[in-house]
């Protein structure tokens, strides 16, 4: 199942080391202006080989559009796009062919599928997030022309956890930290594991701005819904918060409540999110991410024929991916709240009123 | 977008205080031998009105099947039942008709639709969950013919946090308690909160044993997808955790990877999902719920003309949303797996082969 | 599968024989006035039982609406409706319970899913239709409110075809029939069909005016696509034509073509839609359906044990399904255009900037 | 909505002059083998450039495999293609940039969206049916190895009708001639329009043998259903006729009922579908072509602005779509079968016990 979305439908293609990753963005109102350069500057975002904290494989990550616009516009025919592959060194991945990596998708893809393309993980690799970031980046174009803005960094490495959201700080670190205060410390916690041939944990924060009222298809399409289902099937994802989160579980009605005055709601516990539908305050939520399982320390494992083995890894891999997700997780909400955006515009007869009449 | 499911889908209607509630269960395998004994058993364990730590509104929640079975047997056509509501009182909610109930999703379905069913939430009620669990005990009927179970219970209450998981100690507890060591605290929280007029938070923990691995639909609709879809759309839930979930993102790779042995997998801190597919492990997660929005105490809000004003809520309500919740869990899990267990049917040729030669 | 639609979704299920038929439309948008006189009058046009050229089973056919409408308006929320079964006959179907009725999905349905209710075809009987009516009633009421009206007939019972097209005529006449010229004759042609236990086939024809252009969503979605399925997809149909339909493969291009005047299309070959969108034209199409299978001569059929039997039917069934059958078409239809007009509610940004600001 | 099917789904993308053609085959069983060199094969008998009976615009259309393949088998990820265009001449679109060719989607996308690739018709262009072939080679290719083949040829051009089907006259015919009898003089009329300026339409007759009874979804996802929906959203496609089709209508029960007999059912007036069931038998249907919009006569016709005025088309067209339509036909029959094929598996409980035990 290799689409998602409902108004607007994402559907990717490719693998870590084959010709490369793509994916069909349909729905797209027409009329859109593409500004290619912006989509290659959130690209850049993500990509990796540019420090020591991230992966020294360096992919190109060109975005080719292949159809979908016309004098430099959306016409409402499907955006299809490819990003070619170019860095893949594939031999890495030679020692690891009859064996399942631990903490990799290895043993389930083999067992499900009864066959496994074992170079980088095939499709199970973290390279399809270059598809998201790209189609997110169109997403962001259509929010901004409707005020909506995104933003995100990181939290927390491993134990140590920021204070203070500044996204300003986070924009210009090497890591996105979004606490200078704990900045280094991060630093060296990701360096540290590293040098120990390990890796480490993190959490991303994700906020969108300017979201109006009303988005979010309840019951089975709720603005949290959909973003659970794509933050929690995003590679190496193990939690999942909004607003509060798990601190809401411990407290009292009373103080988790967000009373309103004559301004608005006085408090945003609920990270923007009422009912499933946005409320008009800020969306919040924070990505728990797993520590790379790509470590090059000794591990034990089986092989195909069911014989432990001791697992080396190769290959160039990121000491923590929660730095680099922190950009796909803020793909994936420009992704939701498009859709979620387009979705909305039927919610009333008058909205229709307003367009036949 | 009240469905929800691939293979078998899901359609759900009714408000809270309407007729009643009501599914429609589409994909159900033809031949399945449906319990109506079971269903009613489940429904009573989510059932309110039975003690001091859940609404005192009692509902008969009475399935009544319509369709889709003959002969005790599922028939291959759609499965519609019906769950007439007897208890409600509307009169409880004249009073908030025309105010926005603090951490209730009134603001937004008012704004989104420009109409509200202000009766105990309309549709936005906990209400409809009782089609969930009708419909996840018959997703369990056919689990239980492949072998797999499911459980749950109560881990923490506010901010008392059970240690051992003991869900046969749950089954017998009035609140779900996982932990015999702390449910008299965690009776006693619920039940001050609730003198208080007051709510309060807390954590259900599920689990599924036996689920063959294979199970999950990548890249998007991948088993945690679809659990973070119907944890996080459920009333009330603020946060998703799978396996070792937030620890997952404190530590290093070597101390989260699952090594193995001869016997298979030495740990389970994936929660028995890799990427995004069941190892054949346990499938185990956490779900965060607020506390119930519903409290007694004066709260300021809005009207729907934009004037502050005091909100006094009436009604019957739970003191403590996640205990009932986490029946709920189940049964979503139990949808989840039972949809998983249709879709990897066609995962390789050979399944197929099976079939047609 | 038993939904259909993209943003105006129907789900329905029921049997012939059972506790009834029911459907959940979902995607209404919210404050459309529900006339349910007008739905009654609609399953009034579909009801059998009124005359001889159809069914004598005489069906209550009222539509309890559960869900989805408040102070007499959709609220967005799913609109579930039921129809008790009221005047099924089982004992009728005893005879047939081991054998496959020519003509019937009894032999499909058996080998499909390995288990059949017998009574009245179960899902496969054309009572299904009720549901349809009724979803397609309320999907009138939306489109009442943009302009858009449908209108349906019979063009030609078995040989004897129509020339004009009189829906005026449709309308009073007792098999609906659109050319007065031949009313008569189409009349006896049925009763004599019906003298002669055997049954007819016959032709209908739908056009539906006021239609903005716009309305289809290339390439799988278009808007004669969605009516292929639709009308295909319902019992008896073997042929759908869409404008000139059969007779457009007989000319040349220049004869096919509809040129354009100052005044905008000066003939509509194409039946109003070009590229599988609306051009603003009338949608003009037309139904073939096959005779009723369940006629009384006795015929030649195998058994479940795979002998071969002498097939007697008993039971109510109508002489000419295409009669009633175009009520159902025009229903059908009805819930396309519906689907289609808020789908193309976002097909260009300058309509969401409408809506949004 | 560029995506079709439901447990095999084909997306696709692409401009007849932009930069190429491509589609994303999503759900393949893994291990089916992919033969590059029958894909191919289809390739070219759909293209064009090869004869007077079709258009002069001679594509590569070398399918290029982007992902889903790993030595030479599926993998259970989604096969991604690419068609790059070649022989595009978009200059011979300059004269029709500002106006609405007759017949052609040009006026229902430019007011749909509001912007209008005009250059071959852009996404309109029946160059998508290149994906769709190479898409149906691949379902092709999964239906041999269950014992499924299709075959497919011009029944009648224009007003000359077939009357003997044989397909291997088809084969080797340059306009897949059913009947040799009528062939020259098939022929012929193509010639004669085309040398009149001017195009023809025509009849296509396709046919599946070896489909197991059982494929199809009721009651919304019929084998009919998705035949008519998939065969009236091709290109000039305005009607579909399923076994014996128009003719149904015409008789009488007894004469369109298939009996049965020990060996199975006596006659196949029902093409093979019963209740939108396959029942075993043949499937056959006929697809009605209208004749090319494209024609080199003068037109009268509006501009963007509104004025008459007069259409002279330029550019290389097929004079009778019909003949290599029949090929789309055929691809598309097979797409809907194998996905029919996949949702049919988890249809009763006994099969999921052949997997799972």
């Amino acid at each position: 199942m290799n689409t998602f979305g409902q108004a607007l439908r994402v559907t990717t293609f490719g693998e870590s080391h084959g010709v490369g990753i793509g994916a069909v963005v349909d729905g797209l109102p027409a009329g859109l202006e593409i500004d290619e350069d912006f989509i290659a500057s959130e690209m850049l975002r993500r990509a990796g080989g540019q420090n020591l904290y991230s992966t020294q494989r360096k992919e190109a990550d060109e975005v080719k559009i292949l159809s979908g616009v016309f004098g430099g516009r959306t016409t409402g025919t499907p955006l299809g796009f490819f990003i070619q592959n170019s860095a893949n060194k594939s031999s890495d991945y030679d020692s690891i062919k009859t064996l399942f990596r631990p903490g990799h998708a290895d043993w389930t893809y083999f067992h499900k599928y009864g066959i496994r393309d074992y170079r980088g993980g095939g499709r199970s690799s973290a390279r399809e997030t270059s598809a998201r970031v790209a189609a997110g980046a169109i997403a962001k174009l259509l929010l901004k022309s409707f005020g909506i803005t995104l933003q995100s960094g990181i939290l927390n490495i491993g134990t140590i956890q920021g204070k203070t959201i500044d996204f300003c700080n986070a924009s210009k670190s090497e890591i996105f930290a979004l606490d200078k205060q704990v900045e280094t410390a991060q630093k060296e916690a990701i360096l540290k594991a590293r040098e120990a041939h390990d890796s480490l944990g993190g959490v991303a924060l994700i906020k969108a701005s300017g979201v109006p009222c009303g988005l979010g298809e309840p019951l089975y399409y709720k603005l949290d819904s959909a973003i659970g289902a794509l933050m929690l099937g995003l590679n190496g994802v193990k939690a999942v918060e909004i607003g509060d989160g798990i601190e809401s579980a411990k407290v009292r009605g009373s103080q988790n409540n967000d009373a309103m005055n004559q301004e608005g709601f006085v408090s945003n516990h609920c990270g923007g999110i009422l009912g499933g539908i946005s409320n008009g305050e800020e969306i919040v939520l924070r990505v728990h991410f797993k520590p790379t399982p790509s470590i090059f320390l000794p591990q034990s494992t089986q092989d195909i024929q069911g014989n432990v083995v001791q697992c080396e890894i190769k290959g160039r891999h990121d000491p923590c991916i929660a730095v680099r997700g922190s950009v796909v997780c803020e793909a994936s909400l420009a992704l939701i709240l498009a859709d979620m955006l387009l979705l909305n515009a039927t919610s009333k007869l008058e909205n229709l009123q307003k367009i036949y009449f």
